[in-house]
């Protein structure tokens, strides 16, 4: 009786922070960047967008967001966004397209207790322009199905904030995770991966 | 003996992502920004600066980095960073020193089953200038050991990356940690808290 209780404790403790702290089998080789790009994005839940602050002398400000790239275990590794311009980084990317969206395999779970600037806890950062996706098209349809299916709680958040679907169209990547370096990783590479 | 490895296992399981999962009983009340915004900032060991990447198209560069604002318990509130100019953001920082650095509650545990885009799980922006401290001031030598003692391995990364000691000297606070948009927070009110 007491090892069954422990038991669901260990469950629920694996679950304490609202996901699961994933294993790492399905952890792609350090290698493999494109694929290792598309696993580290499509297993995070939310990340930093920056942007540029007109407001803030034209300082790059970041900001913490949740983001989907696709239904679990389907996703395109576009990053969509469920943004209002309550908040500044949807008011600031109407102005100045201009952004990135920065991850870490830290928050994912699988780096152990490797610090999170080690290189071999991988980060990424998609360099590009944050556009709103017209609310009518079928974009909008499939990252609206990818934002809910990874976080329910958005679709009861407040019609009257006015919230938008955003996506990052991207230009650049960056990403290390491993000795050495930036992998040399294309656009091309990482979406057709 | 089944308990006493289950129990083993689940406080295996508690820090298997290299760092505890807090409990949230020295959470401030969010009505009180200073102290709350001093406490997000000390418990957390990693977060997000943006820098302004010129070979980018001055587009707005967030890259994943470890910092402490002090020894554990004993933070003063200003982030210090251990970076190399083997990263665009060090040497990005060199060249404009206009930066933010933005953490997520979500990331200490602290946020239960709320998404992190609720602004009941707390985010904060720190945004300002990017300096490398003098590596012969006290300074320095206290922002060494914040850094180290957060950060064990740090002591160990090569010499010859020439990793030095920066700073994100704040003028403006965004902190969101409930409804009702960002808690008005001067400089002064954070550092002094």
């Amino acid at each position: 009786m007491i090892s069954v209780m422990l038991l669901f404790l260990c469950l629920f403790q694996g679950s304490v922070q609202g996901r699961y702290l994933l294993s790492s089998k399905s952890r792609p080789s350090p290698d493999d960047a494109a694929h290792f790009a598309r696993w580290l994005v499509s297993q995070s839940s939310w990340g930093v967008i920056s942007t540029i602050a007109s407001n803030l002398g034209g300082a790059p400000f970041g900001n913490v967001v949740s983001f989907s790239d696709g239904k679990p275990g389907k996703g395109k590794g576009i990053p969509y966004f469920y943004l209002t311009t309550l908040d500044p980084t949807a008011s600031s990317a109407l102005k100045d397209q201009r952004s990135s969206f920065t991850l870490s395999e830290y928050s994912i779970g699988t780096c152990g207790k490797t610090d999170p600037e080690n290189p071999t806890c991988a980060k990424i950062t998609l360099t590009g322009k944050l556009k709103v996706v017209d609310g009518k098209s079928s974009e909008a349809e499939y990252a609206q199905t990818a934002l809910f299916s990874k976080h329910p709680e958005m679709k009861d958040w407040p019609k009257s904030h006015n919230f938008q679907i955003f996506k990052l169209d991207i230009d650049d990547i960056f990403m290390i995770n491993w000795f050495g370096g930036p992998k040399p990783l294309t656009v091309d590479q990482y979406l057709h991966a």
